[in-house]
């Protein structure tokens, strides 16, 4: 039983009630607070040696953990606004939670979400955060919008931070400025927050793709009822991927290697051309990547192809 | 240091900004969402073999999980509306999950809070709730607002949670009947909700039992920048610990143990037969235990004499 049937045998079906807009099953629950306002809910955990090493930088884990949650925001289109900090230490290391808690509150600073409270015990490491943040309840993009007929984006590049996990367990040797590239795509990934307010008008469903752009799309057509044909030799592949790997490896990192935080994102045909006229407007690299169809699950192509992934995503069990 | 320590100064001064009416200090953070609304947040962990032995039955571990989050709303007089759950998890057990969820979901529909969202990883098992309840701004029970002069009461009676533990312990051995209240009042503590709102105009400052009452009456000294002195002798002792144990160390269990979820609340001397009659009317049970003078800290007293206490309360480190 993988992470998703869990949630949806034992937790799912309750998740429905007064001022529920989106319960379970989106990148962030949207709820009711005021007429035309929602707010946008998001939690994720991370465990030592599960999502990261325990004896990892402590300024790069919580930069990492606060950046993941933001991405959830940017997921629906909502503004950061608070984030709570639930923390278990198996023993008060001052050296560590000062860099702990600067690497995290320099980057509250950084998208303005303010650290509002918390709970710390003592126990395993790990560290769950939640973020809060707002959006006009109609603006709110979210994973079930998508249509047959949709084409489908995906912004910046991918696979950088799934190669740079290879290169911290010395599988690939990329050279000192790739490697600086990759880690720092792992380490500090870029919620695309601004990209996601400025496009939110022409995209039809959105998800930010963190188990894997296979994984993520499938996402997005579970609960839009639609299925998905990806043109894998469209994938934009991150330049320093494709000088560390070979081109069937920097594909399989681009399509199922996930913690890419970018953005998997479907438009409605007709509004093709505005969507890409302000993405070009503001500077912000979209990829045509497939189209949707009827049906279910997702469909790798490669040049029209049928094409077998090795990886479909991360499982959590 | 301390938790409380630590959270002040790592985490503490950057808990301002933009429509955060209180942020890290009191039982939650108090979120402008709209005009004159505000949303209550409050989030805890209960770590495995830390908060609850790992092998405890998973319904009782789950719903009193929920029940202590939904205290922390009832401290700031707020009704609950949603929360998350991330969970940790070192393997699926279906049956562990099936009693789990159970647990989770008769308390949150008896309280009327809905899950909306939450994580599942893989980890050692650790339970984080995350509650969010709605309040009037002007109506928010704080920790900051006792002055000198002010009486402080207790709702309901104190030191059954701490009697449980050293049941489960078997360091005291009451009655069958006995201990079954209680483990009741240990694994199903209720919270204060219905009694919160009821009292909550003739209350100054409110706080949740529950790292033990001296410690938690000290964090509404310290946040209100006044001292309490504490009658230890009128401390409504739960019947069946003085039944349990003897009358010094009950008095302990009372003043420090922790764990009973009822509110410490502080009124204003000129409200006190309004509050007084307002509880007698319905059927609340509250306790004149001692006033609010000027200076700092908590000073116990027992029939007038200085008494000091052997336990101050739970320490996570």
């Amino acid at each position: 039983m993988g992470e998703f049937e869990l949630i949806k045998k034992y937790f799912q079906e309750h998740s429905q009630g007064d001022g529920v807009i989106v319960g379970i099953g989106d990148d962030c629950a949207l709820l009711q607070v005021s007429e035309g306002h929602s707010l946008a809910v998001s939690v994720d955990t991370l465990v030592a040696d599960v999502h990261f090493p325990s004896n990892g930088d402590p300024e790069k884990i919580a930069e990492r953990a606060l950046r993941v949650n933001l991405s959830d925001l940017a997921a629906v289109g909502a503004r950061p606004r608070w984030f709570t900090l639930a923390i278990s230490l198996p023993s008060v290391d001052e050296n560590w939670l000062k860099s702990f808690s600067q690497g995290l509150l320099r980057v509250a600073k950084q998208y303005q979400c303010v650290l509002v409270g918390g709970d710390t015990t003592k126990g395993p490491l790990s560290i769950s955060i939640q973020v809060h943040g707002e959006v006009l309840a109609e603006q709110a993009l979210l994973r079930s919008g998508a249509r047959v007929g949709d084409l489908i984006y995906v912004t910046g590049s991918l696979g950088a931070a799934a190669a740079a996990v290879l290169a911290l367990e010395s599988k690939i040797s990329p050279t000192a400025k790739d490697r600086d590239y990759l880690m720092a795509r792992y380490y500090q990934p870029t919620p695309r927050l601004a990209e996601a307010k400025l496009l939110a008008p022409y995209v039809s469903a959105a998800i930010d793709v963190s188990d894997g752009l296979v994984a993520d799309l499938g996402h997005i057509c579970e609960q839009s009822n639609v299925a998905a044909l990806l043109d894998l030799e469209r994938l934009p592949v991150a330049q320093a991927v494709t000088r560390s790997v070979e081109d069937s490896a920097a594909v399989e990192l681009a399509a199922a290697g996930g913690d890419d935080y970018e953005l998997c994102l479907t438009v409605r045909d007709v509004q093709r051309s505005q969507f890409e006229s302000v993405a070009k407007r503001h500077g912000i690299t979209v990829t045509l990547i497939g189209n949707i169809t009827s049906g279910a699950g997702v469909a790798c192509l490669m040049h029209g192809a049928p094409h077998q992934l090795s990886k479909q995503g991360y499982q959590h069990f």
